[in-house]
């Protein structure tokens, strides 16, 4: 047994209560040691920029160091990560239940014609132990993309045969939203309209985008505004579906994210889904809810679309991200009729399921749902009064577990105010114009919000 | 440590003469328990078919027991691999080798914003290490599909910028070739021309598609024929691009497989190939290589595109399979001007490049790609024997290392002769309308050579 296989010192696990697992594995604050990106940052994306586009790159970092809450970055500098590689780890960094899973990961298997023994299983144990109500089918792919663009093909292929479509490459089209975020490849990128960038010089479809509901926040102070703006969306949405109709390039489904993440965190409410639901089924358009960013636990339901309490929320749910897996849930009749017709090489990872297996049962065994709520539930507390405390800086402060935003002034502050969080060890994102999206794991506790909530508060007080 | 990380059995990696190596590690030959699917696999499947569409599986995988050339299935059967999960296992199962890889796979990094202290290491290690000539610049994506919808991506960026076009979402296009395969994604399945089933029901593009030559085997004896229809094919392609500039539908890339795979193996001249980059240069195109499938050392060289002997092959050569991870290579004037143009949450699986860098390893040591011209050699002067003998039943035996290829009379007896081999313990994989193409791992030897070629010649036997 190899040295560079033994585990590394970071994961000592001391099991205690399941209270204190947390509290043992991890550190007990943010150390900042540099300013950030440290010199070894820096030489590093000097090399790597030989390479690579590093405009993106904000440092390196030191994964083997970091634990649970905490990011380590080449430098030394450890900070409380609020950002999570874009909302991507659930349950912390180096976590002991994870380092325990580590078996055949050498041979990739051509996962579509060829599974291996306990493909079934682990899928049974993972995925379908958290299939979204009314569904028992479940494709895996690699990434989010690849998992948008096949759910897409699933309904184009079974809006083909619901109407009688000749076959061929039909015009079919997928409804979209304002501000919605699918991802990049050529199909998603038809849909995904959240900034300008995404979509320069790349050829697109000709599909209709409807608008996604301007709300006013907190949602249940302005309840009849709120109604009437998701009413005027849903009337539009109905009139797009009639166009496109007209235009010979019929709706064959409709895709939304249950709360708008890369777009600025745009919250609907659950009236307003359960009414695109239905105007879905009257049109005989398949309803494909992307939880792409919202699945996993981090609003507090395994799922986003839990909250609209609907026995039959969708006909297809895609995730990705914190489900360490792409892939979509489907229901029956959205299973492509033949084999090859939703196909690659690798078709996923099962490596990936057996990772998903342990993520799951770590968040049952420590409750960590209730967790995440009772955490949101802190961290929206603490945004409403600094909102109330900095009237002229903050505003529409919102979320759902600790799957939370906040609006600032303007754009500049709101790049100043995540890089001074940075410098005190708190790692935040951004997203839409001008909005901080919060997305930490799903260990971040109550002691980890108030952590967060004293830097923000010092950061907050030196824009003033 | 608990038990379930602890090497399997069949990891004895007995430690002689590079020679050695292979012999101690592997089976002795097939062996065969049951039909195929047997009983165990059956039974997988049926428990699968409640979750997804099975009609593509073959039978169920013990990854744990397979060994060097040979799967061995959940029912006991041995048997010697020669499609190796579609071509895309490149140094046999559960090589000792990568067993000893072992490392930090359970925080999977957003690559593009926070990368890991190795990174920069690891891709010069393992992928800049082989770079096609005149690139030095790799952008990781997590498969085949991302890694070419990525690509066109930068193409039509670079276009954008060379032409001086108004930014927007302008009408570019992407000329490809009949019988050409690169994934299946709405961007990629555009350019994607191998069977229809593939396309059926998704909305496409008006995107160009040229002739790829129809050659006859073995190219050397059909010289002048086979230059007359290339001829014919260049010339088109040259009529599309100005049809389609006139069209207002300029075409920014072109892209092209080596050998074209999923469509049958079809291969053309390196003469082909200049004089097509020479016409890509002409009308200000961007070149693409599509190694998906070709790449990795299978044709005898690391890239087919070697075969062709330029010092500029191409502007992009995209990769996957064998590479265990996917990507694209480009040179400097590809790279987009600005961060998250090229970009999406994972940019593909740092442990990945761990692989790889010690699969490139071992090719070295071991001299892998001498090792496949060789068996290429013995494989494809058999398959010549073989046609000779069974004139109605073979035609076209062709290939470049052990990337070869033959035709059967018709569909019925290709599928016949491949399920027949099976059963006696031998995995090939079909392609394009009748043919069997070959794709065995990069350490299948000249004795693996034979193995296969006795088998092959008793199930011809059955079929004269």
């Amino acid at each position: 047994w190899p040295d560079r296989l033994m585990i590394s010192p970071c994961c000592r696990y001391v099991s205690k209560a399941a209270a204190k697992t947390q509290m043992e594995f991890e550190y007990d604050g943010p150390s900042m040691k540099t300013e950030v990106p440290g010199p070894r940052s820096k030489e590093l994306t000097k090399q790597l920029g030989e390479i690579q586009n590093v405009g993106a790159i904000n440092f390196f970092c030191n994964y083997e160091e970091s634990r649970g809450n905490y990011l380590v970055d080449v430098d030394g500098n450890r900070m409380l990560d609020v950002y999570t590689q874009i909302s991507s780890i659930p349950i912390g960094y180096n976590h002991p239940s994870l380092i325990k899973v580590m078996s055949a990961f050498v041979n990739r298997p051509a996962l579509g014609i060829m599974p291996p023994e306990n493909f079934p299983e682990k899928l049974a144990e993972s995925l379908l132990s958290v299939a979204p109500s009314g569904m028992s089918r479940v494709q895996t792919m690699a990434c989010g993309s690849c998992s948008n663009e096949n759910a897409y093909k699933a309904m184009f292929i079974w809006y083909r045969v619901s109407t009688h479509t000749d076959p061929g490459c039909p015009d079919f089209s997928i409804l979209s939203f304002m501000g919605g975020f699918h991802g990049r490849t050529m199909g998603c990128l038809a849909t995904t309209h959240s900034k300008a960038i995404h979509k320069l010089d790349v050829p697109s479809f000709d599909w209709p985008i409807a608008p996604f509901p301007k709300l006013k926040y907190p949602l249940e102070e302005f309840t009849r505004e709120n109604a009437q703006e998701e009413a005027r969306c849903l009337e539009e949405v109905e009139d797009l579906i009639v166009q496109w109709r007209q235009k010979g390039r019929p709706v064959a489904g409709i895709v939304i994210e249950p709360i708008q993440a890369e777009g600025g965190d745009n919250h609907a409410t659950p009236d307003f889904f359960k009414k695109l639901r239905n105007i879905a089924h009257k049109h005989g358009s398949a309803f494909h809810v992307d939880e792409v960013q919202t699945g996993g636990g981090a609003t507090g339901k395994f799922w986003a679309h839990e909250h609209w309490g609907m026995d039959d929320p969708a006909d297809i749910v895609s995730f990705s991200k914190k489900m360490l897996t792409g892939g979509f849930y489907h229901k029956d009749e959205l299973q492509a009729d033949k084999a090859y017709r939703i196909f690659n090489t690798w078709m996923g990872d099962p490596s990936k399921n057996l990772f998903l297996a342990e993520v799951l049962n770590v968040i049952r065994r420590e409750n960590l749902l209730e967790e995440v709520t009772r955490s949101g539930k802190t961290l929206l507390q603490g945004l409403y009064q600094l909102q109330d405390q900095y009237p002229n800086l903050l505003s529409s402060a919102r979320g759902q577990g600790t799957f939370c935003a906040i609006d600032i002034r303007d754009d500049a502050t709101r790049n100043s105010i995540l890089l001074k969080a940075r410098d005190k060890g708190v790692l935040l994102g951004g997203c839409g114009d001008r909005s901080i999206r919060f997305r930490p794991a799903l260990v971040f506790k109550e002691y980890h919000v108030h952590m967060f909530l004293n830097v923000f508060s010092d950061v907050l007080a030196e824009h003033n």
